[in-house]
């Protein structure tokens, strides 16, 4: 099957910049930064649809959607989070986590992706990855939830 | 606490119907039904973001989900299911189950409500609701959930 979350190839190389591993999931820093925090959460197996999935891989998975959406709320102090799967076009079960504030870009409608990207410096995503780890790495602890080294590294 | 889901007053009824309750959340048909089979699947208990939801709620909540998403996936004929929690003016917890179809409305893209709404008639509802019930009573049995008669029904 020809999917990136899969092959882990350049054409996710080019959206996003893999921040950790958890028991069931990868997480990603989306690099269209243009709400600050935005990240991808994304299920390890190749699944398409929700009930695909085990009823302890969907509990699992959830789980660590939430640790990453309160470790992005915190990091970007925002008032809302929004959570959405889409994956009209790459199937594999994603979760996209946005940081909303009050009044500012996007704040009451859907995010979208049809305006100009934010691109940052590979120095700014390392100094965002770092902060947003910090907080991960802490709710991961209060909740007993395992934070994986990601592959290739240590 | 001014909440729609919670009082279910006529700010909701102007959006949405009720079409089932389960044991953690409460179905809903979006009355606008340009993507035919849209459903809004909402947390019982008022919670604003996922964090605060406990373990068995955030479980729970997340199989039935699954099961309505199935439901739409299966009375739409779906080749996609787009789940989405956005909620910056309205918080209550809650999830947009949108059906997508290759090559029609949105599809490649998120979907949105700032194109124009196709409304039906009250008996046309009645009919997409009847069948989306049908389907979601045989998942729900299928896997021991359990779909409880609406307030006010019966």
């Amino acid at each position: 099957m020809d999917c990136f979350y899969c092959s882990k190839d350049e054409r996710q190389a080019a959206l996003m910049l893999p921040l950790a591993a958890l028991r069931w999931s990868e997480v990603y820093l989306f690099r269209d930064q243009k709400h600050r925090g935005r990240c991808v959460v994304a299920l390890k197996e190749h699944r398409d649809e929700i009930w695909q999935l085990s009823e302890e891989q969907r509990a699992g998975f959830f789980e660590e959607v939430s640790a990453v959406a309160e470790a992005v709320s915190r990091y970007a102090q925002a008032d809302k989070i929004n959570c959405a799967i889409y994956g009209d076009l790459v199937s594999h079960f994603h979760v996209h986590v946005v940081p909303k504030r009050r009044g500012e870009l996007q704040w009451g409608g859907p995010f979208t992706d049809d305006i100009e990207k934010k691109l940052l410096t590979e120095a700014e995503y390392a100094a965002i990855g770092k902060a947003l780890l910090a907080e991960l790495d802490g709710i991961c602890r209060s909740k007993a939830i395992p934070l994986l080294p990601l592959a290739g590294e240590g």
